[in-house]
């Protein structure tokens, strides 16, 4: 066949728009890791308030801010709690054992898809002898991604931090899509990060920029953060050309909306086509078929396998058209 | 109380008796970094033959056998499978991941406890893109010291190994306790122990050395970790003064038996006296009843909690009478 | 004084020319993670090509590219060896060491400033028992940053490349300004780069691409370098915006001619003022003189110190107009 | 030839004497991991008294101590200072880099051989951006190794804990031989020791125990040690037996005066025949001189090759017959 595939596999290959590609090539830019260029400290103040914290630091991807975040919390041999499929337990090359230093400690999905309860939390930690594994900081994901997008709500977030701080733990939450979870609660960003130790966001997913995360946290540990991103080689120079592309980014938080309503679009659609579909909460669908990744990619569409089932991710370069030709390819409902 | 505390808190606390005591004074030495010790040699010849293996390789603690041996196998990032509880996932200070920089993955207890099945060996590996955590080592302990002293027979071992090279996995087996298992099941040691890539064995636990355990392996392989060793601070000078107990405690392999009676005897009478025990199917006995281990502690009896139960280990240095008396202690049947 | 700043503290302070903004606007772009972006695609392959390599990979920064390649070559507590004040020694917070395991021993430049002879690469190396420190790699860096951006011939190279080879030694080379050696030289940059198993250059300093530096080698080790860029959060999405820059850096390479004169201009004008200068091999000035770098910064001249003495570096935003300004500041002759 | 070897290859070689053997065949002991052993700890508190801190660490090794100290003072990406052939920086498999995570920078030999000044120490440190690597650390080395058990007096040690301390530096010595250098000025050895952040004495050198170094510090560090100790798999259990034999080896200080005498006598003999020898301060020779290691070896005079020269050892079961013997073996005078 020779169609456009429609390309469902993930929110990071969304591409810069016009508005954006004419930002970066206005934008006022320094040397970032002499003076920090004008752009970026712009880019990183706006997140920080947007989040809720003092000071935020641009980095190269969402795998380089959690990694940071988990060099900045654990001391050699800590472990760390994180909810199953995590994308710091299984998708960043095992970074946080070998790089952070840390030992990961799996917390079921006992609340529901993607989110552990506090109890948990509170079962996975206490005190023990000096040659005993000290369990010290919580991470979260929200939304979650290998649970299909899954939602944690701003109760249930004041309650894991509440757990974490009564068994003194630390917190970092995996924010890359928590964009998407805000918009979905209908609530405001910072009601969803404020309270952590840190936070990692990302700019390059859905709202679209080329390339950027970003960590939040205080003052002092951004400072430390950024010693750190220099150490891993992520201290860019005139990165104002990505900051300018990542403020308008901060502009496209409510027309996630849009891929919310595609992902349910395209829920239904498989459902009505005998797929077996989780109802998906933001703009990730988790759903199994009759058709394997390889199969659908034969018709022009572009999907992932994770854990098990097929994942199609909406985003801002699939219309609502898109869905609708994606389901036609796959026949009748 | 004045009573004489009846140490049942692990196999550890064995002491040297009188015959090791005078081998060690009368070893030959040599310096072992520069020459090998003679009576090492000697010692990680018959250790190596014991297990079926071409050589080994003395280490202080068994933790460093294991740590070695993840150092060999593992690549930066790799993952690796190990059991639930297992003692490189929980009792080594997170050097399985930020020392042998591997991601560990949990393998259910699927066989029952301390056992987890070829099909969930299979199950949780599997090829991805160059950007997803490659899992290439399993990780199995026999006897499962946290599952209760746990053991799988040779079938299991069998099963399992072969799931692994199914799998491509690399193979390394924490056989710190595996003389119990080869007892309790009536084979040689070497049936438990033959086929995986590297084996951890312990000298000091219940067969009574005062310091030490094994790795061993094939030649090329224990070249290397005796590089590893020296870089960990473990290689020693004059070791044959420990090596002498080690290869005295190699006679002891039989008398463990007495150990699991003991175990038996003690499962049995904490039964009678309202614990719900289970049945200890080697030297250590998991058991759910009206004392915490402070309270055992104000009655002589030293125990430990572990994953939620109080452990008693049986050993040397407890016979069948400590064992009535620690009943007695208990209370009546 | 409210002048404007000449900023000559370093290359990698020049800025995107109107030509790469445009190129940055209307760059094709891909998922670079997933399927590799067309754009970089396309730098990575002139760049191997221009390099005399199989393959290369952009790298958000030269101290990842140098960390990649020691990544890549080092064992675990092997050591290597790099000329004094090497960049990877100094500058680039003990990557070397802690993140790339490697034990650094220091070359003198016994064949003139930032030269090591290859009598002395053989000298520091050679074969020991298993504990001793074994030397696997020899880092280069030409030209030389704090030698005074010394610059070693073609003779030189290869010389110290057999040097290499017959001590079996690993090379990578930091040519982050291999391309001002080339030009300074009158040689093909691949005439100064072919034969190492790495080579690393830079895109930001002189020749003015915003963000980016690549690392050159076969495609075996390029496969390696994606996946450990990806650990260290080095992979990008829409990458193709900052390789659309530096393909047009890519054309930059002669005009580094006018830095040098103009390096030269200010050495002269310095020298007449009554500084101690070197002779600039090619962009870079140090220098002697009455004034700190605080007090130059209150004329409006900015520059840093490197090894006790102050550095001027010439680039494409400081023109010869900017070096008279600069010198006129200084005062009359 | 069939004579017995004189074997000067290092003090590591001394063999535990009758009354060692005898001492740690009597030894109590205990599981030093759960309770703390009661020999380790008489060791440790005894170790501690005469070195003028707090508290101690029994250690399996040298290296292992130098590791743990680096470990509890080095952040990531931090230098430290040791002088050039310091045993950190050649002589333990790069662990100061790779695994205590430090980046070496050598101090040279300006007050003699082994010594540096505490103008060299001030010269390498000082403040820096973010992105510059700090100097935290001083590493000394008393008597120094390859230096030829070179020593320096209270009057340097002083001097240069002063420096350091002026530079904002930690201060670790590597005290493998520093009962050498006390016998040698006729000092306290707490002289030498006091004042450091952490200092390493070896028990198995000259002093004759057959395994085991001390790390001494304050008490929190020694917590902290004990962690890391676990960590490395140098946690023993029975640790009393080798304990014991340390508590002996520390009665042997004041006898290295007999191997300083040996090792003047064997410098006067070398002289004599011709070789060109370093005057011996402690118990090391460097010499040059018309045999090889291995043409000695064929003379059933065992030596190693130290940084071009060659190395002999004096030590207690070197007798002043043997180095006449050994000396008689090289010819007439």
């Amino acid at each position: 066949m020779n169609t456009r595939t429609i390309d469902l596999r993930s929110d990071t290959v969304t591409r810069p728009d016009a508005a954006m590609r004419k930002a970066m090539a206005d934008a006022e830019v320094g040397d970032d890791v002499l003076d920090r260029d004008p752009t970026m400290a712009a880019l990183e103040e706006r997140v920080a308030a947007t989040l809720g914290y003092d000071a935020a630091l641009w980095v190269p991807s969402g795998s380089m801010g959690n990694l940071i975040a988990l060099m900045i919390h654990l001391r050699r041999g800590d472990a760390f709690l994180a909810p199953e499929h995590a994308h710091v337990l299984g998708s960043e090359l095992g970074t946080a054992a070998w790089l952070a230093q840390g030992m990961p400690q799996v917390l079921p999905h006992d609340a529901g898809p993607g989110r552990p309860t506090p109890n948990s939390v509170a079962a996975a930690t206490g005190a023990g002898p000096y040659y005993a594994l000290a369990t010290t900081l919580l991470c979260l994901e929200n939304t979650h991604n290998f649970a299909g997008g899954a939602v944690f709500d701003v109760d249930e977030w004041n309650g894991l931090l509440g757990a974490a701080r009564q068994a003194n733990l630390l917190v970092h939450l995996d924010g890359a899509r928590v964009w998407n979870a805000a918009v979905a609660l209908d609530v405001q960003v910072s009601d969803l990060t404020r309270g952590a130790d840190t936070v990692q966001v990302c700019l390059s997913k859905g709202l679209g920029a080329p390339v950027g995360s970003m960590l939040a946290s205080d003052s002092s540990r951004i400072t430390e953060a950024r010693r750190i991103r220099k150490m891993l080689g992520g201290g860019v120079r005139q990165g104002g050309i990505l900051a300018a592309a990542g403020l308008l980014a901060l502009d496209n938080i409510d027309s996630l909306a849009c891929d919310h309503a595609n992902a349910r679009r395209l829920a239904d659609g498989l459902r009505e086509r005998g797929w077996s579909v989780e109802q998906p909460q933001t703009n990730i669908v988790l759903a199994d078929g009759p058709m394997s990744v390889g199969e659908l990619a034969t018709l022009g569409i572009a999907a992932v396998t994770v854990t098990g089932r097929t994942r199609f991710v909406t985003h801002r370069d699939v219309s609502e058209a898109d869905i609708d030709e994606a389901l036609a390819r796959l026949g009748d409902a």
